[in-house]
């Protein structure tokens, strides 16, 4: 009985039609061409790179596609158990007719072929947005983003900040600052002016959220720029200002410089600002999103280039020893801005529930990366359905590179909430199947309207 | 057929007359007046607060009870998917014939009346008890409470220590053992034989058990205080002793305080101390529960006023950087104390698991708080059931402020428990129906009596 | 139909011929001789003892095992609940006939003369063996075993490296080494060359792996001993060399050491060396199992003697405070080293789980102890077959000290992963049984020979 009422529960939660609230997709290439565009997803590379496959026979340069599905394939057999795999075999059967049970040596060749017939299809894009029911889609845009040539209102942009907070003591990401707001930072009030004109631009072209990703140990603080020391004023401008001022000013207050280039100089302060310049910078970012009105999407726990000789995006990793205590003091201080969080570690889960539980501006926000998986959505969905409020979890978003992801993706999601909601609900709480099914529509597409303002 | 198996577990559970083993009942006003004591419980008051409604609207002083719950109920609507808002609908379908699906702007106000009529017949706390098949309920008494009045074996005195701990530094609280003890306290020595009074007098009013809630980085050690240098005397001297004598001690020592009230000079002392007088004040009760044979019970891991904008006791939260390592050396210390342990964190069960396992004086204590949850309870009760000794396990406490809240608290785990031993006793081991029944007693009923010495 | 689908994955996984991965087993006596073999294991022991039994009455000098096996029955009553107990009844069925069921004071004697009656048998290990359809048994040998005596096809050497670690200051230690190896070990150099001895030694009697239990906060790092100052050459040499050589450095960098026996001056000069010895040698043993291409079992997390008062084996417990991420930096520097993790802590779990997706040399090993248990199991299991490649897998070892085990052990995990594979894959995601069984096998079987390279 179970079994049926899950399947009932999915298929109306099938029929809904979607805004997926973040992914990386370029709106100017939004769907693939190939079936590299597919299987180089990292979650494909990194895992054939996992199961033994060289780094060197992924990323040789000038490799024709073909020829890397044909070398990804060899792996598949390793990792035909893995959930990840599940999405690919789910994306060959809906959009390219696949029937087999699994991707071999074998049968890969039709199916490449198969699926770059179809994608050369000139309205490929819509045939993929219209099956997977999807109308909206938020994208992960540089700071520096023109915003043009593309539907703000289909593909709704995001300011993503890490470069601003992470990187800005880099000449290049200055550089590009200085080009796309016209204003050469050298101090807290140019940055502030610099920022303010970055967020200017996005608003006006209809972003609807502020993003950033952060690393376990981050303790966002208050900005004491107006009440310290002068040294600390004055790392923080090293930080921020041009190269040229940074090394006069770091001759005139510590040594000569000589030996280094500026991005040596500009790693040798930022190693020794112990992440002064990036809380000042997060601070910055956070008044401006209460000024903007704009949701703040914390992605909270990764540590970048921890495998330093894995495939591109295959680094990164976390570690377990955070906690949302750390944000405590920034969720107090903009009462009026909400915070979306994900939360990269699944143990960190039972945190997020409660601090959204009780703080009225923290908004749950799907289920990212290496908690993306079935096990751990199904537990950390259902936690968040008993304790916190039903307006402030948003279920699920895609991540997405390209839009073929979508669907399989959303599908998972949706297998996972159906299963809570007929097990944990319907049977263990005695609800009605449809008032289960309006709670799964809200927390699938309501509260994505709602909270980042869409429609 | 595992469903009617949870139903038939469910039902031999809940013939069971109980004792509640903790709950924070004021055992002259046990039972609700109007709908506003039970709808002014924190979990409705937050929830609404974390889902828009304004601290001002809830608190507004002197507001009227009827217009205060006419107030939550408009936010019902947001909340209606949480486990806390299941408990209030049971209460108002067991207690006041309530038979809608959800309680809303429309129907709230012939509830609230017919509440209030039902709540103001003369045995109302007798018919919510014998309702609940409640014959036992822990109080959570203050160190100063004279424990008159009531019926101490019905309503079972329990000493909470928090403030002998955490504020004795502060002038009232002082004041306050002074006061209950006949005793100036000013040293080591003087303190002890305060605490010592108070332990005689919980006892001679049938206390059953000491209790404490702690910070997530709390770490008792041994008391120093006859080894160390006598600076660390002094401080200690300092933080129990009358204000007059600190003061004077403190511009002995140090500085002149003119400039400081008490309390701020009290502050001042505390924030140097490091928790070091913390230390020693709570080892100190450690032995008294040694030499009194009172079970002591942690509740361990929350951080008071995080959210400081929240509402009356909806600021605490937790971090979940802690361990029971850092009791590891407690446990050791007093091997005829039992220490009941409770864990804000659900990701702290497994701890909690293992170190029930190994240290005899060591007793799982239901599901605190944030933990309480069917989503943790399912979990953390199974791990316990599989591994730690049967009579080690206390099942659920309500932790209710209203006497109403037993009957919906204790289904809710009773519905959990049913479940585990249904689908991972009954079904995966092949016991027998009547076999998990008796365990499932044991942990709700049995143990209470056991641990507690109260039968 | 769920149950059903179970017992046929669960039949098909019986029929599977095992080899075990890790266990204690002494293969001179490798299975029991009485009853009290089997309830001496600690896990009894421990429980009856956290269930109330004092240790003097476990742990008498003297005490004939029968007597022993009475006094322990006496606790069954309150352990009766814990899947330990359930191993003890599988274990009491299927070789000994038992079928009642419960062990109590009225049927434990004849059930303690029967076993004993059947362990006399002159086949009794080649019957545990065949029943339990066992035929590898990898072992956990001293550095300086000698490995003869015994068939090292059906028990596999592997080599532990604690004390080579954590101890070589104590001097019992150290003449081990100088004792197996014949090198005095003064400095790195001839350590190195001692410990090259001990690899070559285990490889040539075919051990197949090298292993260490490490505390919570070990972190590895590279030794720096050829770039850092002499003074921590000093140290190390301090920490490795003769007792009297240890002394004559001791007094000439720092005091006389008239006043200390050679154990007190190895524990002085490693209580003050901050765990850099061990690092440095952890870092050794790395590099040789590079050499000798030997995988090497880590098993993370497990803090020594925390209940001091506990009986044999049963002191040990860990603290949730530690990452994977202190491994990154092992796992990058030793690509072509396999590192089979275990950790002690279930909430460490998604840990692991994500850094075995990522670095190819890191593999999931099994359920370490106190995260032995089918709640934690059933999770774990889960998890790892929907993001690790299946190659990477290892389900399941025993752990155990007695042959007798293996069969109930297995059994657990069995059960467990045939309802991941019934729920999670068959039912969830739609795989065909046989598909699910063949990943089971692979997971049970089949990664134990490519990982380890028997057969």
């Amino acid at each position: 009985m179970s079994e049926q009422l899950r399947t009932r529960i999915f298929d109306e939660l099938e029929s809904l039609v979607l805004i997926d609230p973040h992914t990386h997709i370029n709106p100017h290439a939004a769907a693939s061409t190939t079936l590299a565009d597919i299987m180089g997803y990292h979650y494909y590379t990194e895992l054939a790179h996992s199961a033994g496959l060289p780094r060197e026979q992924i990323e040789e340069p000038g490799l024709d596609p073909k020829e890397k599905v044909g070398r990804l394939v060899t792996r598949l057999g390793e990792l035909g158990n893995t959930i990840q795999v599940s999405w690919l075999i789910e994306m060959c059967r809906e959009f390219f007719g696949f029937d087999d049970e699994r991707i071999t040596t074998d049968n890969w060749e039709a199916l490449y072929d198969r699926a770059a017939e179809k994608m050369a299809a000139a309205d490929w894009e819509e045939q993929v947005l219209s099956h997977s029911k999807l109308e909206g889609v938020f994208l992960t845009n540089d700071f520096d983003d023109p915003l043009e040539g593309f539907d703000t209102t289909r593909y709704i942009p995001c300011l993503r900040t890490d470069d601003l907070v992470f990187k800005l003591h880099e000449p290049s990401v200055r550089e590009r600052l200085a080009k796309a707001t016209g204003i050469e930072v050298g101090d807290a009030k140019t940055l502030r002016e610099a920022i303010g004109k970055l967020f200017d631009h996005f608003v006006s072209k209809g972003a609807k959220a502020c993003a950033i990703s952060l690393p376990p140990h981050f303790w966002p603080e208050p900005s004491p720029l107006d009440s310290i020391h002068e040294s600390m004023r004055a790392t923080f401008e090293m930080m921020v200002c041009s190269p040229g001022k940074r090394r006069e000013m770091y001759e005139e207050h510590y040594f000569e410089a000589d030996d280094m280039t500026d991005e040596e100089l500009a790693q040798e302060i930022d190693s020794h600002s112990n992440g002064f310049a990036s809380k000042v910078i997060f601070w910055m970012i956070a008044e401006m999103c209460a000024e903007h009105n704009l949701p703040f999407d914390l992605m909270i726990g990764v540590n970048r280039g921890v495998y330093a000789s894995g495939v591109y995006q295959g680094q990164d990793l976390y570690n377990r020893q955070t906690s949302l205590h750390q944000y405590a003091e920034l969720f107090n201080a903009f009462p009026n801005v909400t915070f979306p969080i994900s939360v990269l570690d699944h143990t960190a889960n039972p945190e997020l529930v409660s601090y959204a539980w009780i703080f009225p501006n923290v908004v749950t926000n799907g289920h990212w990366w290496y908690s993306n998986i079935p096990t751990f959505i199904e537990t950390d969905t259902r936690s968040r359905l008993e304790a916190v409020p039903e307006s402030k979890i948003i279920g699920y978003y895609s991540d997405m590179y390209k839009l073929e992801f979508a669907l399989p993706k959303f599908r998972m999601y949706r297998r996972a909430l159906a299963k809570v909601l007929a097990e944990n609900f319907i049977i263990d709480r005695g609800w009605s199947e449809q008032r289960a099914i309006d709670l799964g529509k809200r927390v699938l597409r309501g509260n994505v309207e709602s909270v980042f303002n869409v429609s």
